[in-house]
């Protein structure tokens, strides 16, 4: 997505550690005309698949989640990283190791919410080692939905985590792939 | 909002203990068809004020924020809850109590996202004792920033956060207000 590229290359910040921050229109301050386009470009490549569900998790996955669930018309259901007093009965929950943290915490979905039958697009922010994808992925296979696909707006190609999935047979959209980046000059350099 | 109304006797569920469970449509499971039309009522409350940024707080907050956002054409703003290592630099902050959790946490924005000059809109899902909006006010004031007003979803008259606010002179939108619920009964009385 030409338009996605040309934001990472402008507003984009690259620092050690292969940290590229987003912040100022995708993780913190949200530019939202911006990213009525990253939901018609899901929409775009996801839009023959039946998808009834889109499934992300909070907090940096909600507002695309929300974009994209209005293009395809249907509801966003967001996985929650605590257990709050709100959440009554049966949840799908799975671990995920937080690459950013260093630490690992609980994921969980209502039961109400993902049901056999449902077909689940999974969008989120970033895709990484693919840790969150992976625990988001088992609670849709743990309700027995159908899993159609994930959409992701940028991966870090270099840490492999989408080439895994799609090993996998699982079919992963990014709108940009990283393929390195360089702190020092400041590139950034995509995959083709 | 009639259709908020609506959608919160029929699909909304009381619990001892003053609960009301939106989970269906608000805060877990989002309906963004329903979403849109929240989204258009604060674009029509607050059309006339300038407004150039929407602040909100993770994580139910978000969905609404990115809708509101869309109609205004402007970026939104979602207060953190935790220090992550992608927050570098200078942040304002303020402390949160939990009404639902009895912690306190504390709330951050990076001071690149909000400025003098700024006119704010403030929207979040609910609003009961204020907390949450009293943190977000407050760290609009310390940015400099103007705030325009506050939009909630749903507030909880019978907690008076609202009446508060609105007594210090700040508007507060709310599109539903519950001025009484009965667990027992399954009632919710709605202020007029």
């Amino acid at each position: 997505m030409d338009l996605l590229k040309k934001k990472i290359l402008e507003e984009g910040q690259v620092y050690a550690g292969n940290i590229l921050k987003v912040d100022c229109f995708l993780n913190h301050q949200i530019d939202c005309t911006f990213l009525a386009e990253v939901g018609k470009e899901f929409h775009r490549l996801y839009q023959n698949e039946g998808v009834n569900k889109i499934l992300t998790i909070e907090a940096s996955g909600i507002a695309i989640g929300a974009i994209v669930a209005q293009e395809f018309g249907c509801p966003l259901v967001f996985a929650k990283k605590n257990k709050t007093k709100n959440i009554a009965g049966d949840v799908y929950t799975a671990p995920v190791e937080s690459f950013t943290h260093g630490t690992t915490y609980n994921i969980m979905v209502s039961k109400k919410f993902l049901n056999p039958g449902d077909k689940v697009l999974i969008v989120d922010d970033f895709l990484a080692i693919g840790n969150a994808l992976n625990g988001l992925i088992s609670l849709v296979k743990e309700s027995g939905a159908e899993l159609v696909g994930c959409g992701t707006v940028i991966e870090k190609g270099y840490q492999h985590g989408g080439d895994k999935l799609r090993a996998k047979g699982i079919r992963v959209e990014s709108l940009a792939i990283i393929e390195s980046m360089d702190a020092d000059k400041g590139e950034i350099v995509f995959r083709d």
